[in-house]
């Protein structure tokens, strides 16, 4: 193994609504250190790592959700990760819910709100931030669901694309990073923008229900951890890149999050897999050199994409029904 | 079940170079029969359906692979085929290479070879046909290889983009379907493009080596079944459409092809499996309103795609280097 860099996905079990941040954290240094002790040089956190699932809860008025965001990175209740991330050297992917006063698409500076990611340097410094593209569920208070699912409400349209950057992450030396959060796994098309900036690490973070309240009788339960898996090893295999899918698992109040974290290499197999509802360190030794093979041979993007017969992936957003097909005795009457 | 169709998948056990096409013939149409007791509307057939898998032969003058190649469809050697389909009234898939004499894009007419398949109505009127977009392989004879790919040699890239009709098909009433074929399937890009047309049914054939001659060691010859499939699976659940895998299978040529031809339905779960070698028929109900639960809901293109963030997959052929992150120090220095 020439290029080797071992990879820590922290799961984490629930974190209950009224859970102080300090006590969050404190779990996570714990599992940073444990990282550390298995000889890990990265350790993946999951979305929204920090808090409940808050997107559940709903409230009229959203800025009376902004206790649950981060108003700067690090904060007094968030320094405890920098300081570990220090000790041990090793850099962290943490998920969290970000409040950050910038311009909009028209140029005014207000407060906005992002579901988003970012990998820290064992030196402190942020090397790469994401902000969700995908979000899943509503924007209104919805009376038939038993539990809302808010995302739409709470987070604005993640605005830094997919962004992939080539950066120092252990002994491996530069390693090209990029992430996605939760329900962007699911689309092929977040993948893709990765694989085509030579992504050798996806970084995702999630917390996903146990059930699909809009599937009204049709999704067997088991099916939802079968998808979580496929979207991840096809997102890897036909990227030729690692993948880090990392749970929040277990009943957050009062809602089953499947967990099912999961190491996936660029042969779409699962390396290790978290199989409990509780916080848990699943680890593997990655050979980033693994990547070259699918990139240089069935999926070298040079020599066999076609973008001219993609367009409408670009041209659409929503489908389109096909035409009829008109039987020639038909189109002769 | 309200739409239920009942679909048959061929695989094809081995072609070898000397069997004539009235052999080949004969084993389809008695696949057709065995597809029709068992109740089947419509029989899927694999890719190069009618001939060994003859890329894998190198001719130095193109014009000597001729014979490999259907010039009309249906021919007197192919005729029995389309008598059976109205016999039994069943609607067929087919692959097969094909010459078209038609102008190409500078307009002028000449003579043009296409990897292609079809979907024959049981009446024998094509209903739709695609040519295939994915090429593998390569363009000149490879002394390196102990057997040869050469489908960039053989075949021109597909002009008809990946077109879905809605068609007739069974008792099931009017069926979105779409088609690709072999090596197409493991690129989402063209999966999406169906599922942007809501296709509800992807008929594909394929004829894969058990063995990847470019893996040079990486590659446990297990995992190409595991890749075929994760493919499949992952179209089909992000696409929440039903795929008829069907596979040419068996030592041909000397040349292993591993089979697994598989039925999946838009929960990506695989519904029928071929477990031989040899020529199998497989058969699945597929409840067509299946495919209503993901795009009304979690694929609900129309709610969640976001286009301004896919640029590169319409922008870029190959992939390109990300940016090396600069640590705020060494900016400063």
């Amino acid at each position: 193994m020439s290029r080797r860099l071992t990879v820590a996905a922290a799961q984490l079990g629930p974190i209950q609504k009224a859970e102080p941040r300090a006590a969050v954290v404190a779990r996570l240094v714990r599992l940073m250190e444990t990282a550390h002790r298995r000889g890990a040089e990265v350790v993946v956190f999951p979305e929204l790592a920090l808090t409940t699932f808050f997107p559940r809860w709903y409230e009229e008025d959203i800025n009376a959700a902004d206790h649950w965001y981060e108003q700067a990175l690090p904060s007094n209740e968030t320094a405890p990760l920098f300081e570990a991330a220090r000790k041990f050297n090793i850099g962290f992917h943490l998920g969290y819910a970000e409040i950050a006063h910038e311009a909009d698409e028209t140029g005014v500076v207000r407060k906005r709100h992002f579901n988003t990611a970012v990998y820290v340097h064992p030196s402190g410094e942020v090397v790469l931030k994401y902000r969700k593209v995908h979000l899943p569920g509503h924007r209104e208070f919805d009376p038939a669901r038993k539990v809302q699912h808010l995302e739409k409400r709470y987070f604005e349209v993640g605005n830094l694309g997919f962004p992939v950057v080539r950066a120092p992450i252990g002994q491996a030396g530069p390693v090209n990073i990029g992430m996605l959060i939760c329900n962007d796994r699911r689309w092929p098309e977040a993948w893709r923008v990765l694989g085509l900036q030579q992504v050798e690490l996806v970084m995702l973070g999630y917390n996903t229900p146990s059930i699909n309240q809009d599937a009204k009788g049709f999704e067997a339960h088991h099916l939802r951890v079968l998808h979580s898996h496929l979207s991840i090893q096809a997102g890897c295999y036909q990227n030729a890149c690692f993948g880090v899918g990392v749970a929040k698992a277990g009943v957050e109040d009062g809602c089953e999050l499947f967990g099912h974290s999961i190491i996936v290499n660029p042969q779409g197999e699962i390396m290790a897999q978290a199989t409990s509802w509780d916080d848990e360190l699943i680890v593997a030794d990655c050979d980033l050199d693994q990547c070259t093979l699918g990139r240089t041979s069935i999926f070298n993007f040079a020599a066999h994409r076609r973008p001219e017969a993609y367009g409408r992936i670009v041209e659409q957003t929503g489908s389109v029904a096909p035409a009829e097909w008109q039987p020639a005795a038909r189109t002769a009457e």
